[in-house]
């Protein structure tokens, strides 16, 4: 059924457009968010780029491909040898945050408030997505901790099943080393609405509650 | 002010990607309805995609702007000299719809319904972003209507206040030189809701009423 429809929905393509607009279109909705009527808006504003601006799209999705590597210290991304975080001496090295991905990590370092250093798991923990602790950087976190002058391990993975499954799994490894271990809140959004709320959350949000 | 955000939003950028990265972002941030969070997560896809997969993606920006030109006689997009519906013998040379924008075409297209051919214009008249209709493929549809064995011109623009002009302004021109001039209907969408209908729409859908 899907098959069919993919088939279908592809001779509309080639009909009603010309062959490497069609390809365009097409390449932008492999895209994640890119549905086929944001991937055709693309495409003509793309034909509507000029010759430079084409080029430069271009070539910064090659130059992410070719330059982007993992960082051999912490497994973010980056074009150095080190992460910048991981060579900047003024970072703390004695606190180490822990998330599951580097869009994480990059949520985290818009808080401006956190000074010390990261560690990217490349995932969480699901087995119904077939993922196993040992696809992830978990046992370098692990070789990590031992070896570092580490103080404090922050365990910012999600606030769902998967990431605190695998929080608890780290926290489990980590606590024999002597480490401090600790996991982000769980509570109200800033600015949520009680009302609204999920019950989830509401649980959460009353058993984090502390003395103010 | 937005200068002094830009800024400071482009010093966060290059802080936290890695160089790369942080010029795909800020590529894929320029395209229409992308925003910041958006872009992000294109770049981030990107890196996970195989080599072979981005090389395309890239290759297929170039290729429309290299292998794309308008039609010389319709001015739609095509790869070849003249495009598959104009050089197609099966459509019915008599009847012309006039469109802005290619697009337009090919949401025509989609409905299967239309056997004719068409005449981008590139665009509506609109004095507000300072587009006249010198600046519109209007001169060429005139002299199109004039020479070809045209019965009807449908004018098939949004309809806007540009829209609505820009057909008028066509229709003052085409009338004295003997074609049937016709204007797609306005009204009710079909599945729409009298009750959510705005006014504007309301008012078309009665002055266009027809005896059934």
């Amino acid at each position: 059924m899907a098959g069919a429809r993919l088939v279908s929905y592809f001779c509309v393509l080639v009909m009603e457009y010309a062959k490497p607009l069609a390809k365009l279109v097409g390449e932008f909705e492999k895209l994640p968010g890119i549905g086929p009527k944001s991937a055709q808006r693309l495409a003509f504003h793309v034909l509507r780029m000029t010759e430079e601006s084409a080029q430069a799209l271009a070539a910064a999705v090659l130059d992410v491909k070719a330059q982007i590597k993992l960082c051999p210290v912490c497994f973010n991304y980056t074009d150095q040898d080190v992460c910048v975080i991981c060579s900047d001496p003024k970072r703390d090295r004695s606190l180490l945050c822990v998330v599951a991905e580097p869009r994480d990590a990059v949520a985290m370092e818009k808080t401006n408030e956190f000074r010390g250093v990261y560690h990217v798991l490349g995932g969480v923990i699901s087995p119904m997505d077939g993922v196993g602790p040992e696809m992830l950087k978990i046992r370098e976190l692990v070789s990590r901790v031992g070896e570092d002058e580490i103080k404090e391990v922050v365990l910012a993975t999600n606030p769902t099943i998967e990431g605190d499954t695998t929080s608890m799994y780290i926290a489990g490894l980590l606590k024999p080393l002597g480490a401090k271990v600790t996991r982000i809140a769980h509570g109200m959004p800033v600015g949520g609405d009680m009302d609204y709320a999920d019950q989830a959350t509401l649980i959460q949000a009353l058993q984090w509650r502390r003395e103010i």
